[in-house]
């Protein structure tokens, strides 16, 4: 039988009775922290609840290879411990698969997720939260993580940017610190220039969330930049524009720096921008053939008129309703109508 | 003090002596099932743990209204119990920020969230998830899930669709079924037909997900539509192209009752519709106008002509170097120059 085990974010205090009579029952106890950081005291005070138990470090390449644990899954109980909820990394779903289809029991029981404990600490709405994204050292990740905050603020989505997390066989433990994964972001936006990041951009900082020592701070870019976070995990959110109960919270909740902003303000701007330059554009184009004395108005001239007016309309009332595409097809429509008309009258 | 604890997804045996602790103190708790299932057999065990504490349902009045619980905060242990994750719901955050003004002391527990817990069981990478939505039994709410399904979509975003929980004031509760909101989406799409659901759509099924008979169901929404699963909670997951570690998860977890498929194939975007539609429909009207013995060819009109033809050309030229606004806003004009020349022709 092989278990995997969430033992979530807080210490063993917070393991009930379900977990512990597992682990009495267990043969043989793993513990991951290549994908999650589970602390040296976690795991010397694991091992002294456990004292009669075999508790090992179990290492990528061991899962990855997995031969061996499968093995003793066959005819032993196995478990599997990760810090928050378990098997939200591809490594453990791939042994799970494996263990299924050799036809090993597998039993899953999860844990807090440190995820979503982040979300719900800084008051942030589930519902706003966009493709999630982890930031590394290398610039591939980071402009995959620039495409999505792209992509996030288009939709009005919130962006959870985990930072690098490493632990070497030798269990050294690297976090990726906010502020270089920020100044790579900037880097990216200086050559790519979509607009999406810059020194006035919110952003709030997660840091050692479920930790005694746990903090939020947020800020514009700039002030986060030059701010010091303490050790890890740290999670970087770069939020869409916030509800207002998102607003009262993250200002409550958060060491302030500097007030939140709307950072969806200069990304939607190519279909806003559109409108705001076309419809009043449109409109007086209209008003001056109307009120010409050098055109002739026929009556198919005054129907298109009211037609392209119509399309004026539709176009904002589609921008209203988010149907960005059909406001512009429509305002180009009626831009067309409008410019046949005074094409063919200057003639 | 204010503690706001997630008791995650299992019975009362999963809670560890840091939650037991809590309530050992507390002088007043509250468990709230408007948000999230908690069962009857969970309150009666939760009463019988606790027998010499007042335990009482938290309706959603008396949290919005919230005056009640503050005043008990200020000067006792006041203890407010959710299932799955704590504080996920907005009407919890808000009352975390009013007591935090009111200089209440607030703590958070976090449990297991019932989310991720379906998001890996399934199988399914943190790193696909699309915006989360959730389904409910009216029409603008399905609207909504429609279009956020199809930007998933066209992000390669696995969509999760939560359904409908209600939980009445005499503790009677409603899910919404699988069945009735895959019916709800495939209404929508016949209306807007932007071909993102259908009978061959590829979607999957979790069931009381951390519960004894949790259940997780895969195929076509076709055969979907004629299965049975039975009590809630229920949660759809509308896939994107799947991994292959995903893939071949879900078919060794799930009951597979159609194989997967990739559900990208057939999502376009709006601006790659609208020049399918538009570029052929307005150069055959171009040419149409131009061949027709009826309309007279002033210069005025064959510049016209020529014009929208260069428009055309701009708008595929725009679509190709993915600047989709322009290109849609010239194919726009294309065609109010072109409805405009056979407009008056006409009369």
């Amino acid at each position: 039988m092989l278990w995997f085990i969430g033992v979530g974010i807080y210490d063993l205090s917070s393991i009930g009775n379900m977990i512990l009579e597992i682990l009495a029952k267990s043969d043989r106890i793993y513990v991951e922290r290549f994908t999650s950081p589970v602390s040296d005291e976690y795991m010397s005070s694991l091992k002294s609840l456990l004292r009669n138990k075999e508790v090992s470090i179990a290492k990528r390449w061991f899962i990855e290879d997995g031969r061996q644990i499968l093995k003793e899954a066959k005819d032993s109980n196995v478990v599997l411990i990760s810090y928050g909820d378990s098997l939200l990394a591809t490594t453990f779903v791939e042994l799970r698969t494996r263990a299924i289809r050799e036809q090993i029991a597998v039993k899953v029981i999860h844990g807090a997720s440190g995820i979503m404990s982040v979300v719900s600490e800084c008051g942030l709405q589930i519902y706003k939260l966009g493709k999630m994204v982890t930031i590394m050292d290398d610039e591939q990740s980071v402009i995959s993580v620039y495409n999505t905050l792209f992509n996030n603020l288009k939709l009005n989505c919130h962006t959870i940017i985990l930072t690098e997390y490493r632990a070497s066989d030798d269990s050294r433990i690297f976090f990726l610190s906010p502020n270089k994964a920020i100044q790579k972001l900037l880097d990216i936006e200086k050559s790519t220039k979509y607009e999406i990041i810059n020194g006035g951009t919110f952003a709030i900082i997660a840091s050692r969330i479920g930790f005694t020592d746990q903090k939020i701070t947020c800020g514009k870019v700039d002030s986060l930049l030059n701010t010091e976070y303490g050790s890890g995990p740290h999670t970087i959110i770069i939020p869409s524009r916030l509800h207002f109960t998102e607003l009262e919270a993250i200002t409550t909740i958060a060491e302030v720096i500097d007030e939140p902003s709307d950072n969806t303000e200069t990304v939607e701007s190519i279909a806003s921008m559109m409108m705001r330059k076309y419809v009043p554009m449109i409109r007086k184009e209209i008003t001056e053939v109307r009120t010409s004395t050098m055109i002739m108005k026929s009556n198919a001239v005054n129907e298109l008129l009211d037609n392209a007016e119509c399309y004026i309309d539709d176009a904002t009332d589609f921008f209203d309703r988010g149907k960005f595409e059909l406001a512009i097809l429509s305002i180009g429509y009626a831009d067309g109508l409008t410019d046949s008309i005074r094409y063919q009258a200057r003639r």
